[in-house]
């Protein structure tokens, strides 16, 4: 079988800047945003600009290669200090996603090691690298997720976790695109995504420009579907994935999770191993991050909600590991996730 | 204490017409519309400038009104059959809600009874008690749902059914004012209910203008909310009950019944005998409304979606009686509801 391909690329690197679609006015208006320096890149990545995980970590890292450029050579400047300055500020950027912190310590690592002559080369090379690597790991998921669908029915997914939430092909969305191209999936049901509707904006655009064809629901028809549409899988990606095996991701997937098991549709998370973190317990301890009330209350910067009305906007959630029948990953596949099969996969990694 | 009271009427008679508050564009814009025939009802309810299942009762019966006063003594016409014909228009405007076919039966009895002299009068005079009966239901079932309620905490609610979907306080908001009142409520928590925002624009609106704390969730937030802070009720209402206790209503709402139970959340549905239609042996023979994909394709008429996606759009879900704790009728209370005690209930009625 050819390997497995998509169009989108929504992080690319241009000689001397990175250039992101700016994914806030997706499917409307389709435009890439330059970035010079790496405050800038922390508030793409606050804004949105850019979101996704994996994505956020392949930003975080051409941000460090940004900061180099901009601060190496500078006549009475510590050049690393300004560069670890700056790594702080995308650190902050957003709590919950791990792949963030993940590529920003292997662009330390680089960092540490390189001398002044070299450093700039030896940055870009290993963002470069950890951009490669997660579109391969993209790849191989799609595969792996892949083989464990079998017969031919509906899927549902929730959020954007294809090209744009990656560094192209998608986790979730990937194990979509390589099992519709096996002839496995007939119809994909996309939670639109409230609030930021990544379903409706962005995964759409991605079925349509691949040509699988996607319908979109409203969250809160998602057990309807369930009962009546029958879905073999709920297939999702995920933001933080702690050593028990609780998946953090997008705020719905918890209850989608409870829905599944409730009507016998199994549950696959879809992550590279970049977003395991095996230095937290449960997910109990994964950061959940809180935003602005204010995406609640109105709906494209128009006022929907009264005056005087409040919002609670968890924008993550946990799924605890026993609603799960599947972590797929770039080094294998775990049914049923338990802090043992957890600690055996990532001594692979 | 005093009767509970609330200040929204969204449905008004006016000597000769109807005045209804246009939904569509609240809470931005507060408007009423003017109504002179029953065609012009039935598209109103279609295109929910009125909704709400005893709402639409109500504003059905005012119809029947609307319709006699335009044929009644024209020469030549059979006004009865016009009138009838007029019936048969608002009969198909919405399927779901029962309340509609229930107010049309009421409406159709006196008619039929009635001389032609003393036709409009007796119409208005059952429309108006229709409309009466619901608000005195309703603060019935405030008294009642609230009785059911122990502590003091949050709650958290579903669509909107307040004095906007009723002939005035409302169903499960009626429950939530009184308990409020009680002071057994701390925070209302209120889906925004997509797709058309029942939550968000006319909820939260009612709820700020009686001062009841509101809080908006997306409904993907539903089961972080249930796990986190703790609500002790659910609490929505219905479009019909089936005579074995199953329950259609805003789609969204069999999810939220799964999440509840899993978390030990107790799911209360508040609803006038009218609602109960006991020619239906479960909910499965409950029709249920599908409307056009573009309710969820675009946002305020602007398009948010890829062109070339589509949508999966039922917009009421069947909530199987077994996940309800409680039916609050204005009759009394059903307690774990079953066909016997459905029969019994009703059997007062």
């Amino acid at each position: 079988m050819p390997i497995p391909t998509d169009s989108i690329r929504a992080i690319r690197w241009e000689t001397d800047h990175l250039s992101l679609l700016d994914q806030r006015v997706l499917p409307l208006t389709e435009t890439f945003l330059d970035y010079y320096d790496a405050p800038a890149v922390a508030e793409a990545i606050r804004s949105m600009v850019v979101r996704g995980a994996p994505a956020i970590g392949i930003t975080a890292a051409y941000g460090v290669v940004l900061s180099a450029r901009k601060y190496r050579g500078q006549h009475g400047h510590d050049w690393r200090a300004s560069v670890a300055a700056d790594m702080a500020i995308l650190a902050e950027s957003r709590p919950t996603a791990v792949n963030l912190f993940w590529a920003l310590e292997r662009m330390r690592a680089v960092l540490e090691d390189v001398d002044e002559v070299n450093a700039i080369d030896a940055l870009l090379h290993e963002a470069m690298a950890i951009h490669d690597e997660d579109i391969a790991a993209n790849f191989a998921m799609g595969e792996y997720g892949a083989g464990l669908i079998t017969g031919q029915g509906p899927v549902l997914t929730h959020c954007n976790t294809g090209s744009l939430a990656t560094g192209g092909y998608g986790t979730a969305l990937g194990v979509i695109r390589s099992a519709f191209r096996q002839g496995k999936i007939t119809q994909v049901f996309a939670d639109e995504t409230r609030p930021w509707l990544q379903g409706a904006r962005l995964t759409a655009w991605e079925l349509v420009k691949d040509g699988i064809p996607v319908k979109l629901i409203a969250e809160g028809a998602a057990a309807s579907l369930m009962r009546s549409e029958k879905p073999a899988w709920v297939i999702v990606g995920s933001d933080r994935i702690a050593a028990n095996g609780d998946v953090a991701n997008k705020i719905g997937t918890y209850g989608l999770a409870v829905l599944a098991r409730q009507h016998g549709v199994r549950f696959m998370v879809v992550a590279p191993t970049s977003t395991i973190d095996m230095s937290i317990a449960s997910g109990d301890d994964i950061p959940i991050e809180y935003r602005d009330e204010q995406e609640l209350m109105q709906l494209g910067g128009a006022r929907i909600a009264a005056e005087g009305a409040h919002a609670w906007n968890p924008v993550f959630d946990v799924t605890p590991a026993g609603l799960i029948d599947a972590i797929v990953t770039e080094i294998g596949v775990i049914s049923g996730p338990t802090k043992q099969k957890m600690s055996a996969l990532m001594q692979k990694a």
